[in-house]
């Protein structure tokens, strides 16, 4: 069995704190992104991390968490592949690089470092109610058109 | 789906370059762990990595490899959840700070700092034709042994 | 001899290639905060790196280069103590989380990661043509100005 | 002032709780490595890491030490340069990266990893009441014959 020719690799970047109405936006980016056969990367704990990676996880699709800490255990229930860094916020460096590209949802400071190191990576960013007006970024109003919009670049469609 | 209750997370250490009977013995713990349910995680490039995640793919296994470059490319083609650290030989730190336990096959420096690092962690490492005189190194003959000890160690049975 | 009670730890960040109004901004910051008896830390290549390190050098003071390659011949000819990390941009985390306080000359998205990992940190991070209108940096006109502020607010006068 | 082409980088690695025979062992490398104008890295905590930067310090020379926590409190007195990782183990390898030449007093299973790593990297080890029987690395007896050696060997004259 080989995934890697199958399968793209899509980190979902964002606040670890999420109101009902982010929460529920980023479920629908991982199970979007599981339903095009995505692997699905996140920071393996809470808030966009956990309600992407069980959108994908529920969609029937693999859900990698690149922790910062240094228990498994600390991972969200939906994490299927926990990568244990015990390294802090450097974790964030090797969430981006291991993906071709990002979505990012709502987000503070954590969330703007992995934007503007995807962008430094040339690496494809959708916004989706995060950090305004940074150069690069792709915004988009609705989980439909992150997946959709990052897609398209990933195939050179764009 | 919530695979983390179910799948044991182990290593598979051991040298890049690796003659046949290093590597078939390493396909074949490989093989077996993916058969007991463990989720094989390696270093993702050659030699005893590539041949424990052949053997763990081959057998219906998912495979992790835990990446030194900056490319997934890089990752040998039985790699399924590639992860890009860009770190060098810190990405020894990450893949053994990421499972339970590890099986060395045979190896050179980097796998003695791996055998290292996972003592200093308190987790089990059985050896197979690798590094002789460690203390605290469980030492066996056979790939079939090794999986076995392994699981009887994290099963609190030894 | 302790010298950690007395110097404060202060990185400067910002373009690996400056053109000369940057880099005399930068070489000033350096120089200034050396005066006031700072370790300049910073990331050890060219541009502000550059010019940050000789401007503190060059006034007597110590320079700390955290380097993202494999080798201390990389660092720029004004870095004292070269630390090597092979990480690549992960050196951009160590590099923020060693020092207490950040001042930014000018950047690309680099820089805006450093920024944003240093506010993440709780660090305070003063801005000199740089990044606009991110909220907590401390935005200033001169390198005068740049070191001013940031001792005032390292010293918990502001 | 460019102290990079005068000054040797040692990294001085060994347990982290020392008996009084180690720590002065220790001390005594440290005092030696600042005399012949090295710069000694070292990990930043107790024991010989410690011993080692207070030996160099009490010398009159530069200490830096690479710290595996987030605080720069963590670091020993006699550290000059603190450097904060956050990473863990992982700032073993940094630690080796960083230097042309490791010596290691006493340790566990920490400062086998770093024997490895160095090992790995093609540098000059000396061991000094270490790990015994590691191919590669050059055992001696006393610090004088410890710091000797590696200088015969940095300076090409072994």
């Amino acid at each position: 069995m080989d995934l890697r020719s199958e399968a793209r690799r899509v980190a979902v970047i964002g606040t670890g704190i999420a109101d009902s109405g982010v929460y529920e936006m980023a479920y629908r980016v991982g199970w979007l992104l599981a339903r095009r056969g995505a692997l699905v990367y996140c920071g393996g704990l809470g808030g966009v991390m956990e309600a992407a990676a069980r959108g994908a996880s529920e969609a029937g699709g693999l859900t990698v968490g690149i922790l910062p800490g240094n228990k498994a255990e600390e991972a969200n229930p939906y994490i299927q592949i926990p990568v244990v860094t015990d390294m802090g916020h450097a974790r964030n460096v090797i969430l981006v690089r291991s993906v071709e590209g990002v979505i990012a949802v709502a987000g503070g400071y954590g969330t703007l470092s992995e934007i503007a190191l995807a962008l430094k990576m040339w690496k494809p960013v959708v916004g989706l109610r995060t950090w305004p007006g940074i150069e690069g970024v792709l915004y988009v109003e609705t989980p439909e058109e992150a997946v959709d919009r990052l897609f398209r670049v990933l195939e050179g469609r764009e």
